[in-house]
């Protein structure tokens, strides 16, 4: 990670998050394996939107490298978080879908250049707000394990975030930072319309 | 791999598949750069497979970690064919489908117990499959670096085989032995009809 943001310093104020509302962390607390499960799926699908970039911009050597470094990190944390959901006795349970996910989707805009500038972003911004949510969650935590793994989970999506941002600024280096701020305010009112639940978004 | 054959031993046996046709290696070796641009899909579908396993059967702890395991290694396989084709100044294609893998996933029964059955076994196939195909090219490949990377290959593709085979036969610990032999045979017969092309299927 710090050779990558030594190359990339502050690269994450293009994408100023809006503040988590303080109940999340309060309901997250309350039902962890309600949390856990959840997040087991967001692993998954961070993998495998990575993977469906690849499959979308195969001629782009760097984008193809980097999607499969981040798909082959991300599923590591879905063993991580199984292992954990293991240690509680508890089993997975079926994805019950993202809204927040959906509704950034819907901003991405269909044609090109765009549509690639756009699915980057969008995956910067799901990135930085799970880095958000879960370092909350390891300041949180009471056992020593989990806050430990979801420190390291935190400090990876940074890394993935600045990754997408990356990739957004070589694509398009004229526009990307405007529309980076843009999506950071439409994600501000997706969340501000949310009911707080006990899930990672 | 050691422990993990030692633990299940011949268990590929279950799943006896035909010999490539001998002029499949002749015209993957005149087009290597076709071979690797359809491999690389090749291993992000493998690992996109796995990771819907993974949304299908959330409650098997033991499927969710192997597969997500599995899956970690096919990203990895996807960054080294990528950086192989880097070395080779190949930039990848748009993936043309894949009607091997297709006419497969159309023998997977609808209901369950059955499904989860048969899309273990057909995955199974197709790394059994591509086990064969990979040591073919391996033993064949003039160049040092490309030889070692396909054998190192082949050897995962047949310990993802045999973990396919194990998940199957404790799915369904009666009727597995059965499918698998019958499923070995029907893809005979779809290799039999396929025209002989430069890709991995």
């Amino acid at each position: 990670m710090d050779s990558f943001d030594a190359q990339v310093p502050q690269l994450g104020e293009a994408l100023p998050l809006v503040a988590t509302d303080p109940r999340w962390l309060v309901i997250a607390l309350a039902d962890l394996d309600a949390v856990h499960a959840d997040h087991l799926h967001c692993e998954r699908k961070a993998a495998q939107s990575a993977l469906s970039l690849i499959r979308s911009y195969p001629d782009r050597a760097d984008l193809v490298t980097a999607m499969a470094r981040l798909a082959h990190d991300e599923t590591r944390h879905v063993v991580q978080v199984a292992q954990l959901m293991s240690r509680r006795n508890v089993a997975a349970s079926f994805d019950h879908g993202d809204d927040y996910a959906a509704a950034l989707r819907a901003l991405i805009r269909p044609r090109e250049p765009d549509r690639l500038l756009d699915r980057l972003l969008v995956f910067a911004v799901i990135e930085g707000r799970s880095a958000e949510r879960l370092e909350l969650l390891a300041g949180a935590l009471a056992d020593p394990k989990s806050r430990e793994l979801y420190a390291s989970l935190a400090t990876a999506e940074v890394r993935h975030r600045d990754i997408f941002l990356s990739l957004a600024r070589d694509a398009s280096p004229g526009t990307w930072r405007a529309r980076a701020a843009e999506l950071a305010d439409l994600e501000a009112g997706i969340m501000q319309n949310r009911t707080v639940v006990a899930r990672i978004h």
